[in-house]
């Protein structure tokens, strides 16, 4: 739990200004977990009750249609965030899973905790909203993109985002994020 | 000024737990705007320095691209806030545009100033992080229903989250926020 700890006082600090005291008393609520690559965080369906903080590996937050077509939310590298936030701010049943491309490293925060630390800490409320901000734009920027752009500029997107990613995730899921067969992605990849 | 602090108090009241005196103070941070339908807000390529709650009318915030069509990412209804927070939060100049589809009235709060009374008031903080919460979430739905679901499906989700919509709004800026053709647009409402 040390190094997490650590990787997860910097990343806060980045954002907040918290005494080592207060950075502990948050660090000390956080529970470590492993992950086997393929396994399950999140299933639809399922009670929402915590978010993750990446420390190591990959994960995918997505959803399968009635047709079973996978469509990919968002990547979590380390440092990222993830959750159904939908589920978790809501008190509602997961309506997308989240697992594991790579085996991964975690850190879980409950609902509750969060909440709870907030209240207690101003500084820590800034820092969850700041966090909310930043992904409320990326989506943003995502579904301005997912409108109007082709499917050539959301991948230059995505590998801006995501420098490491094509080294990372197999190739139909990158096809799966961009929403394009894996035709089309081989022939963005190999044009480029 | 009178009427519209009362209506910005409830609507943060809702979410915050705030003395009066400290709504009071809070609503003195607001300027209160009159603008004609039609009338800008927010052009592209301005520099962003406010965010506009809504007390009366309907805005849109929207993308022109190189094909000039228009895409739309958000109306905004009494209640609702609206900026380009992309721009806002990152201190860029707008991406996108925001204007006026009836007469509106707005309240209008600076960059500055919210940072400064989410500082101040830990409850003000408490506010802005469960707005931009819901905001988050709601951005998440819209972009997996952009990428799964249909027309028709999106239509229904449409008229659910703004009922009034359809009374109030041209149908052309409906069909450019759904991402269809105005004859599509059409099929969908007599075919309901």
């Amino acid at each position: 739990m040390e190094a997490a700890a650590v990787v997860l006082k910097e990343h806060i600090s980045k954002t907040a200004s918290l005494t080592e005291e207060e950075l502990s008393y948050l660090a000390s609520h956080f529970k470590p977990l492993s992950f086997k690559k393929g396994q399950v965080v999140i299933r639809e369906g399922d009670k929402v009750e915590h978010e993750y903080f990446v420390l190591s590996g990959c994960l995918k937050a997505f959803y399968i249609n009635d047709e079973v077509k996978m469509h990919i939310l968002q990547f979590a590298m380390p440092t990222w965030w993830t959750s159904d936030y939908n589920a978790l701010y809501t008190q509602t049943k997961a309506t997308i899973n989240v697992d594991c491309i790579t085996d991964a490293t975690l850190l879980s925060l409950s609902n509750a905790d969060r909440e709870k630390l907030c209240r207690e800490i101003h500084q820590v409320e800034h820092f969850f909203r700041w966090r909310t901000n930043r992904g409320y734009v990326a989506a943003q920027k995502r579904l301005l993109s997912l409108m109007n752009n082709d499917a050539r500029t959301r991948y230059e997107e995505l590998l801006q985002l995501y420098p490491e990613l094509y080294s990372l995730v197999p190739k139909h899921l990158i096809a799966a994020y961009l929403g394009v067969s894996r035709e089309t992605l081989s022939r963005l990849y190999h044009t480029r």
